[in-house]
């Protein structure tokens, strides 16, 4: 790589280090970036910087945001009385999308996962818990992950919530709309088995 | 993608305007971003920042460099009196990546293609020419892509070294090593029927 000169060569690297870029692509953007007018490769190092400097997270459901509190913290017409558990942000756009749920959110920043030192001190459980304790919720709706830390997390969670008799509800877990049955693995089968409702 | 506020927005969005880069990739590293160590997201923004700015070409070759001229133009051990030209700095990379080339290279930076609006003074063609007339060749290999815009800016070259009486030579086409027949198109079936040599 050292053919490129240092400032490319760099470049490159950097690229490489970044989820999902490998040598080939890292090469490729890096090529588009010193052909960029410079304005867009100012505006492109500027949004990194201020997207990592100025990422500030809501004070009542540590969403990422921009005001505080977050859009849907401060809507009126959001259910304040509903709150749905993430295990991060992107879940909760993915929920957004849906257009279905009209409650507020609760970002944890994460799963409980001991393999990965991840505690449930890291996430931000005890703020869900004094955010419920100030304003009581009807319903507390726990939609992590359905892989085994999102499993633990939300059991955790249902088990801490208990003592202030909130009803803690799970999201179904069950065959995937659109699916073949024949592609879907035995543990999902079973779940859809066990969740059956009359129809 | 309001719900992630503005500097992630943004940052996403300047993601998403690089190649290859679609909505759910740039998404990704836009979390990888504001995630990662504060000097880690600076070290990108940097790196970004200077390979635009302190981009330089060899004043030979024109190639990515960092020193004027560049590694292999001012390496005494290169042959000079015979160059390659190529389309873009990556072509001269892979050349140098086999080992087997121990002449200069000339980079192009593109090739004539009239549908793109590139003819041949929007290329190093007349500094080509110039350094030719100033230190003369024994052999210059046209080593362009094998695609319409390659061949056409090959043949324009020759036609153009043709008064320096100089070598012009335009490297083989023929069936990949390591191919399989049954999957080589006919062109280069063609190529490399027309192109064989006594074993």
């Amino acid at each position: 790589m050292k053919i490129y000169g240092e400032p490319v060569s760099r470049l490159i690297e950097e690229f490489s280090r970044l989820p999902g870029i490998g040598g080939k692509s890292a090469q490729r953007l890096a090529f588009h970036i010193i052909n960029l007018p410079e304005e867009r490769a100012e505006s492109l190092a500027g949004a990194i910087l201020s997207a990592r400097r100025g990422v500030k997270y809501c004070s009542v459901c540590c969403a990422l945001t921009d005001a505080d509190p977050c859009v849907i913290c401060a809507s009126k017409k959001r259910d304040e009385r509903t709150i749905m558990v993430v295990e991060d942000p992107r879940d909760m756009a993915a929920y957004e999308r849906t257009g279905e749920f009209f409650g507020l959110y609760h970002v944890l920043h994460g799963a409980i996962s001991p393999m990965h030192g991840v505690g449930p001190n890291d996430l931000t459980i005890a703020a869900l818990l004094k955010r419920i304790q100030d304003s009581p919720a009807d319903e507390v709706i726990i939609a992590t992950n359905p892989n085994v830390e999102g499993e633990a997390t939300a059991l955790y969670i249902a088990k801490i919530l208990k003592p202030l008799e909130i009803k803690v509800t799970r999201i179904a877990h069950g065959v995937p709309v659109g699916g073949d049955l024949e592609f879907v693995d035995e543990v999902t089968l079973s779940r859809a088995l066990e969740g059956r409702r009359e129809i």
